[in-house]
C-alpha cells in the first residue's frame, strides 16, 4: 500500500501536473504554436510516468512482496504484469 | 495555427484530463490500491495522447501543408519529425 | 515513395536489428540473465522507431506533399494519423 | 534466471520476429508503400514487447521474488524499475 514517503514524493509532482494541464489549456485558448502544444502534453505525459513508476516501485515493494513471500505471489504479480502492459501502450 | 474546431475538440478534453489529475491526488490521499493508481494515470495519459494527436493533425492541415506548398517545407517537417520523436519516447 | 537515401539509410539499420534479434535469440538459449535480454530487446526497439521515423520523414515529403498540392491531402493525413496512433501504441 | 517454459514460449517468438525484420527489408527493397512499411515495424515492436513482458514476468517470479525473501529485494528492485523505465520510453 502507498505510504507517507511515496505520497509525499508523489502529490507535489501530481500538483505540478495540474498546473501543466491548465497551462496547456492556456495555451490551446491563446492559440499557441502547435508544436509547443504537442511538447507541453508530452511534458506532462514523462512526469505521469513518473509518478507511475514511483507507485509501482512502492506497489512490488509492499503487496508483491508480502505476497511472494505468503504464497509465493503469482496472482498479484499477474496483476502486475498486466498492469505494466497497460502502461507500456 | 490552430482553428475554432480543434479548440472545441481539445479544450473538453483537457479539463477532463484535469479532473482526472485532480481524482488521482485524491485516490493518493487516500492511500487507494496502487495498481488502481497507476491505471489511472495511464487513462490520463491515453486521453493525453488524444489531445497530440489532434492537435498534430491539425498542424500537419495546416502549417505544414501551407509551408510545402510554398517553400517544400523541410525545416517544417524536420521539427514535426523531432516532436513525434519527443511525443513517442 | 521510398526513395534510394531512405533505402540506403534504412537497410543496414533493418540488418544490423536482424542481427540484435538473433544475438536475443542466443542470450535466451544461454539463459543469460533477464535484465539483460530485456535491455537488448529495448535497444532493438529503439533501433525500430528510427526506421519508422525516417520511413515516415519520407513519406511526409513525398505522398504527404503531393496529396496535400493536388487536393488537399484529407484522406493521406487521415491514413497517417492513424499510423502514428498505432505506432505510439 | 529463464527456464525451460519460458524459454519455449520466448524464442519462437524472436524467431517469428526474426523473419518479420526480413520481411520489412524485402518491402523496401521492393519500395512498398511506406504506410505498410512503418505498419509492419510498429508489429514487429509490439511482438517484441510481449517477449520482454515475459521475460519480465519470469524475473519477478524468480530472482524478485528470492531476493525480497532473502534481504527484502532493494537493488534487484531498483534494478527492475530501472529497466521498466528503459522499456517505456
Amino acid at each position: 500500500m502507498i505510504n507517507e514517503e511515496t505520497k509525499k514524493d508523489v502529490l507535489p509532482r501530481l500538483r505540478k501536473i495540474e498546473g501543466q494541464i491548465k497551462g496547456i489549456q492556456k495555451m490551446v485558448e491563446k492559440e499557441r504554436y502547435c508544436i509547443d502544444i504537442i511538447n507541453q502534453v508530452t511534458a506532462a505525459q514523462r512526469a505521469l510516468d513518473q509518478v507511475s513508476l514511483r507507485v509501482m516501485r512502492r506497489h512490488i515493494e509492499s503487496c508483491v512482496a508480502n505476497a511472494v513471500k505468503s504464497d509465493g505471489g503469482a496472482p498479484v504479480v499477474g496483476e502486475l504484469m498486466e498492469t505494466i502492459y497497460k502502461f507500456i501502450r
